[in-house]
């Protein structure tokens, strides 16, 4: 099994904080994230993957004092020796992105202004503020070419604004099961979550780490969130209406359906594992994430004219949160910026989060794109 | 306008209370109707409407002592003289579901055995226990012939279990956006419902009459479910990334988009008019609703063989709560218990709600269908 270390990187301490996109400024900030392989001698394999929503910067292997039977990092099966993104080749690094929790500074990190966590006092960050805070630690490890910027959901997002804040620096990008532009739908949902959070009376405005948070209300959003990840024909097929340890209903509130189980179990995990507060401003982050061009809004991409990355961009057939059809509208963008553009929509019934699945054709498609572009 | 009166009847007094599927009894039973037409001399002329989730019996037209510009009933465009649903020629009934909370017992309702509400007391109803219902109020019209019976979404689970419980009063049925089985997907939004409110403090294991109730949770409840009512176009085309009142992002959680602020008002709105626990009670009986015989699910729907009814199934290309391809399993259920079944799936962007919004085209279907039959 691989082995990783976890490293931190801290930069923007006053009078040098990070500028936001708000037009706010935030520092000192605490980057973490984990490599994988090395960096060749002119650093130019390295290939940045940008975690989804609650993902973090582990994204393979496990720790050098991880206890056996420890699960590996969130993509193992794309990520190692010889593997799609293969380490033996590739220099890959992952940060976990800035407001999160899992490392880097977000809402629980301490507030050097008051010596108490930041709560609601941290300003929003948007996705490119989260590249930003990534470049700085490119820079601190002295790459200034990848190789490849990689991504599902909004770490293609993330991929995205990575082309456009910083064009000279991505050869090429694979933005996968995601979008330009966050739709009505998928701000829906996370407006719910978020009210399911604020809800919550232990919530109590953002100040509640001084003893326990709103465990219930962020299970809730955790269980919005896992619908929209799933598909109808995925559940239908996972769940259908088989029923729980039962023979027959059991006509009270405590639950029948295995996919009721199945829920209240992803919620009761969440809480256990991710702070609320980051739920809120990534969220909100993903809202409003929009890289068309404001004053035409059907037509172009925001300032990717600049750049000249080879793209990939790969979408699944059941993924509703981010249907094909955005896949469509991003590449049209994209090829009327000028881009070279690949596309491939996966057959898969397992919804949004089929990214996140051992599929061979997915490792196959990133690992023939890469090396494509090595020998080319 | 038309003018309408709402009715109350009251059945199931000790001991003659009414068996539920659960195996417990519930009585007595107060069923709060409305009626719209007049009964012909033969008693033939009836049509039962079922209503959605968190409607009620107030189809259409205002009450008397309505004030003016009161908006009129759920169907107003479908129900009244000379309309879809022709009160020239029809006798039309329409019930409050039992377990509901605008007239008809429910867990709001006063339980006499402690003379305070039922809360969680109140026992677990089925869509067959709420047409069970139904029939005695048709009952005591001297009502033993339906023409049709009508209705869309949980109404439409009413409508098809009429057809199972009293074949031989129903002479044809419209089941609209509807399903013979909750699906997974229904079940998941539902369970996250019923979570939202179970959340909240204030629901107090349904114990909250003396007080105020669970709001926060109840709203949550509905903005999970109004985001299933619509579909990806429609609040593409409605909201889109429209912001509310605003030049530009607020960068807090005030809320910044359209589509927020119409979840956030559809919420609060709701929760001045519908109670937590009714949310609780009906969802549950959506979610166990299952036509299909329990030996043989794929195949033949449970007892449906004595039924002559001529059906109408109608479905909409936008409902992702039930999508076509389930009114094509009912459909294919009824044609193998010999049937005579009718089908139409209306193209429209609006979603599952698309049956509460006017739109000729459903209007003239259903007027042909029950036109038809009656010369017939």
């Amino acid at each position: 099994m691989l082995k990783v270390e976890k490293h931190y990187f801290t930069f923007g301490a006053s009078p040098h904080e990070q500028k936001l996109e708000s037009g706010l400024t935030l520092g000192p900030v605490t980057i973490a994230y984990e490599t994988f392989g090395n960096l060749n001698l002119n650093k130019d394999n390295a290939i940045l993957i940008c975690h989804a929503f609650t993902g973090d910067s582990h994204v393979a292997g496990v720790y050098e004092d991880d206890p056996p039977e420890t699960p590996p990092g969130w993509w193992n099966f794309m990520v190692g020796p010889g593997k799609g993104i293969d380490t033996d080749r590739y220099f890959v690094i992952c940060c976990n992105i800035l407001g999160s929790c899992v490392g880097s500074t977000g809402p629980s990190s301490i507030n050097p202004a008051t010596n108490k966590p930041y709560g609601l006092d941290f300003p929003m960050v948007t996705i490119g503020d989260m590249v930003d805070a990534q470049k700085k630690v490119l820079d601190s490890l002295g790459i200034t070419s990848l190789h490849s910027v990689i991504g599902g959901s909004i770490g293609g997002m993330q991929v995205l604004e990575w082309c456009v804040r910083y064009p000279g620096m991505v050869r090429s990008a694979i933005p996968i099961a995601t979008t330009m532009r966050h739709s009505a739908l998928a701000i829906a949902f996370n407006e719910v979550a978020r009210q399911a959070i604020m809800a919550d009376p232990k919530w109590n405005k953002g100040d509640y780490y001084h003893g326990s948070g709103p465990e219930l209300g962020l299970a809730v959003a955790r269980m919005v969130g896992h619908v929209t990840y799933l598909s109808d024909e995925a559940m239908r097929r996972k769940f259908g209406r088989k029923l729980q340890d039962k023979e027959d209903f059991s006509f009270n509130f405590g639950g029948d359906f295995q996919v009721e189980s199945y829920l209240r179990y992803q919620g009761a995990k969440f809480v256990k594992r991710f702070d609320a507060n980051s739920v809120l401003y990534i969220t909100k982050a993903a809202d409003y994430f929009d890289l068309t061009d404001k004053v035409n809004t059907e037509e172009s991409l925001h300032d990717l004219s600049g750049s000249r990355s080879k793209f990939l961009v790969i979408s699944y057939t059941s993924d509703w949160l981010y249907p094909t059809y955005q896949a469509r509208e991003l590449i049209q963008a994209l090829k009327r910026t000028g881009q070279d553009v690949s596309f491939c929509e996966i057959e898969a019934d397992c919804g949004h989060d089929a990214f996140l699945i051992q599929d061979n054709r997915l490792t196959k498609l990133i690992k023939g794109f890469l090396n494509g572009l090595t020998s080319g």
